[in-house]
Order: C-alpha cells, then structure tokens, then sequence
C-alpha cells in the first residue's frame, strides 16, 4: 500500500495512493494511522492527485541518519569505511515534501549537495531490539534527500547545521508499507540533477542493513513511532565531481527508489 | 512564575509552584500554554508538592546544544575557544525530569560525565530573528544536565550517541517564565556530585549570549515553541579532573541554578 499525505480544500488527508486517484482515508495524522487497523477505516472517497498538494508523509520526533554506509561514497569522499555506523542527527524542521523548494541564504553556504536515500518509518516503539526482530518495527519507506551543506559539514565538524537546516530534508512522496517490500537490501536507487544522473546505487550495498541500523540505533534512543532513519547514500555527490559540483537556482533534484517512487525538489537561493 | 509539570493520580497537569504547593491550572500541556493566555487559568485546585511525581516540564520537538561555550571549559579539555557557536543535537527521546534516573549500559559507555547547563525554552516560532528581538521569542528557562559519554563522544566524532542516550538529558524541575529572568547573563550555576562541588559557574562567562544563540540558530532552523536551547557548561567537568571522575551506581547530581532551583538525578548502570 502507497500511502499519501496532502490537502486538498485547506484540509490534511492521508490517503492510498492508486495510479492517478488517492482513496482517502478517515484521518490525517500518519502516527495515529500507524496506532491502528481502525485508522484504516477507508471514507470511500476518491481524490484526484493532480488537484492534491503532496505534503511530507510526517512529523518525525526524531531523525537519526548514517553517514559513509556505502563504501563507495566513503571513498570517494576520501573517508574510511567506517567499522559501526556513523550517527548524526537531522532536525526535524528541515523536513519538506515532495515538490517543495529546497532553499539557503548564499551567505550561510555555497555547497548544497545531493543524496539521495533509502529512508525507515519506525512504526512501534523500539528499544534496544535483536536485529533478528528489527524489521517488525518498521512501517514503512520512503526517500529521503540528506541534502547537506559541505562547506557547514567542514568548518563545523558537527553536522547539525549542516544537515539540518530548514528545508534540506525532502521526504516522500509516499510511505509504501513494509509488507510491499520485504526485502529492504535490494532496491535501485537513482538520483538526477536537472535530468542528468549522479548517483546509481543499490540498497544491497549498504556496509550495514537496515535490520543492523535498527537494532544498533534501538540499543542508544528509543525509537518512537514516526521516527526516521536515514540509511545513507551511494557514491556520486556533488562534491566528490572533479570539480565539484553544487545546487543551485532553479536546480531540480528527482531521487528514484525502485517500488517506492520519485522525490523531486527544486531549489531556490535566498 | 514557577511551571511545575506533574503526575498525581495518574493524571498529568500544569500548575504554578509556591513554596511547597501547587496552583493547578487548567491544562497538562506546557506548549498549549504557550499558545495563549486562556491557557493560565486557574482552577482552584491546591496540590501539594509532597504527593506530586514531577515530570519534564515539556517534550521538545528539538533540543539543540552548545558545546565550548564557556572559555575555561573549552581550555580544560584542551579544546580552542570557538570563534562561532559549536552546534549539536541532543535527542528528544534523552529527555528525563527532575529525581528520574540516568541510566546506561556498561557495555555502551563507562565514561559518563555531568555538565549542568542554564536551559532556554523557546515560546514563539523563531526564524531569523534579530539578536536584539531575540528574548521576546523566550517562554522561559529550566535546568539542564547535558549528560556526556566521553568515551562515544571522542570514537563516534558525532556526538549524538554521546549526547543523546535515552536518560542522558534530564531537564527541570520547573520552568521559571522569561519575566522573572530579565537577564539570563547573569546566573550563578553550581554543580554537585554527591554533595561536592564540581561546578560553579556563572552565566556571565558565556563566550556567545543567550540572545546571540537565539539569533544564530534561528538562522539555520526555525525555532519552534518548545524548543530547547542548551548553553554550554561551565569548568569542572569529570573527564577534566585529575585523575578523571565520572558517573557511577548510585552517583547523584545536582545542578542549581540561581532564580530557577535544582535538578537532582541520581545514576544506575544496566
């Protein structure tokens, strides 16, 4: 099941999403939907998704993302494979949805940079689970742009302006459950910038799996239902070109996963 | 006006701290009250603080931290003093409140340290605001224990691991409302470790101001009511002593901020 967030007549939905047509759902809040089969109670509406605005699919409590979980990436930003998963943090004000404008003043940075993800909806609390029992407390994927500032990330050292200013984490379209994919560790992902492709990856390349990261990140923070995880992205950012290259105005990003969808932004230079 | 959020008979409310009572008021949510004036209405009700669980006094949807933001505390870890604010996050799920237990696993950490903080509770959605507005956007403050493991903190580099395990902030008791504090920059802030002293600080020897840190963070997030601004800590810390001292079974911390009162947490180790 694909399921949407969006307004439609100054009013929030979720609905599920088939082809052109949403079938609304009664209520609009995807944590209270992830609380109960009731939730699911279907209002027998159709919605036309081109009248629909896409919103992001929610509000997480928290973002937790993994850094150079892709050996190639690692490399080629000439980082080391790491030997656990490198954790930081992504505010959750920076989350826009699919169609939203990604957006920076020119004077906090000049290196916006692209990468696309796999990302996890944690569905039920989880706290320090076996990573044999971690994919039952998923309910769900969507993509995810860890969009990151590299001059921030450097000058900073800590990532959490770099990585979290307001707009840099585009969510959505959809959240596909997880019953639709059973097998995280096999998913194509492709990013474009302005039509050309950057990144070509696949999930099964990820140094540690999704079931690793829920149980290693479960044994730290309870994760709370709604929350994210950000898996990391495959080599082919913007700044490991020669030369680099960056976002800019009017720069369209479209993240591609296979069974989920397309994510695109555009972005704007304040 | 001292906020006190609180459990008695499994019901959780609000009310206004006076000596050893408390005036109930007429709502559990401290970001509702935020919202509006309604929300400070009285019911009548006398509870007394003796039969009260005190609580957080609020779930923040971010709390963002300042690291070396005191220059005898960047010096005692042979740190440099930051020519700009050291940002980081510290996870929403770490929130505890006052007489709760910090707890954590051996295996995970064994260098847990203390650092008592002067916490601001942002009331009214920031974004880009002028140094000199800056305190207008203040509902109050609290006190935080910004709780450290060391050794994460130096092996993961990010340090939301470090910052962040569940129990590792805990904020309280009360929230003193911005009109009692008309300047924060001028607030003893003393440490105990069973009873000894390791901290005693004063607010005036922040290297950036309460007001500065509004300004610039609001730059790169907006604040949101609730919000939670971490200030940095004063000197003494247990990783600076000699030999270095830290947390343990039974250790008990308390942190008094002069005009707000004292966080006491005591420690067990899983």
């Amino acid at each position: 099941m694909k399921l949407l967030r969006y307004a439609l007549d100054d009013t929030v939905h979720i609905g599920i999403l088939n082809g052109g047509e949403i079938l609304r759902l009664g209520l609009g809040d995807m944590t209270e939907l992830m609380a109960g089969d009731a939730a699911f109670a279907e209002t027998g509406l159709l919605d036309d998704l081109a009248e629909a605005r896409v919103l992001p699919p929610l509000q997480p409590s928290k973002i937790l993302a993994i850094g150079r979980n892709y050996a190639e990436h690692a490399r080629e930003l000439d980082n080391e494979v790491p030997a656990e998963p490198l954790v930081f943090a992504v505010m959750p004000s920076a989350v826009i949805g699919a169609g939203a404008v990604i957006e920076w003043e020119s004077e906090l940075t000049q290196q916006v940079d692209w990468e696309g993800e796999l990302a996890v909806i944690i569905g039920k609390t989880a706290r320090r689970v076996s990573q044999a029992d971690a994919l039952d407390y998923v309910f769900g994927y969507t993509i995810a742009n860890d969009v990151s500032a590299r001059d921030l990330q450097t000058r900073d050292k800590q990532w959490t302006r770099a990585k979290g200013l307001d707009t840099f984490c585009p969510l959505g379209p959809v959240v596909v459950t997880a019953d639709e994919i059973p097998d995280p560790q096999n998913l194509r992902i492709v990013t474009a910038v302005d039509g050309v492709e950057k990144q070509n990856g696949s999930t099964a390349d990820m140094i540690f799996s999704v079931s690793f990261l829920i149980a290693h990140l479960s044994r730290a923070f309870t994760l709370n239902p709604g929350d994210i995880i950000l898996t990391g992205t495959p080599s082919g950012v913007g700044k490991a070109m020669n030369p680099p290259e960056f976002l800019g105005v009017g720069s369209v990003v479209s993240i591609k996963i296979e069974g989920i969808g397309k994510l695109t932004n555009s972005c704007r230079v304040l």
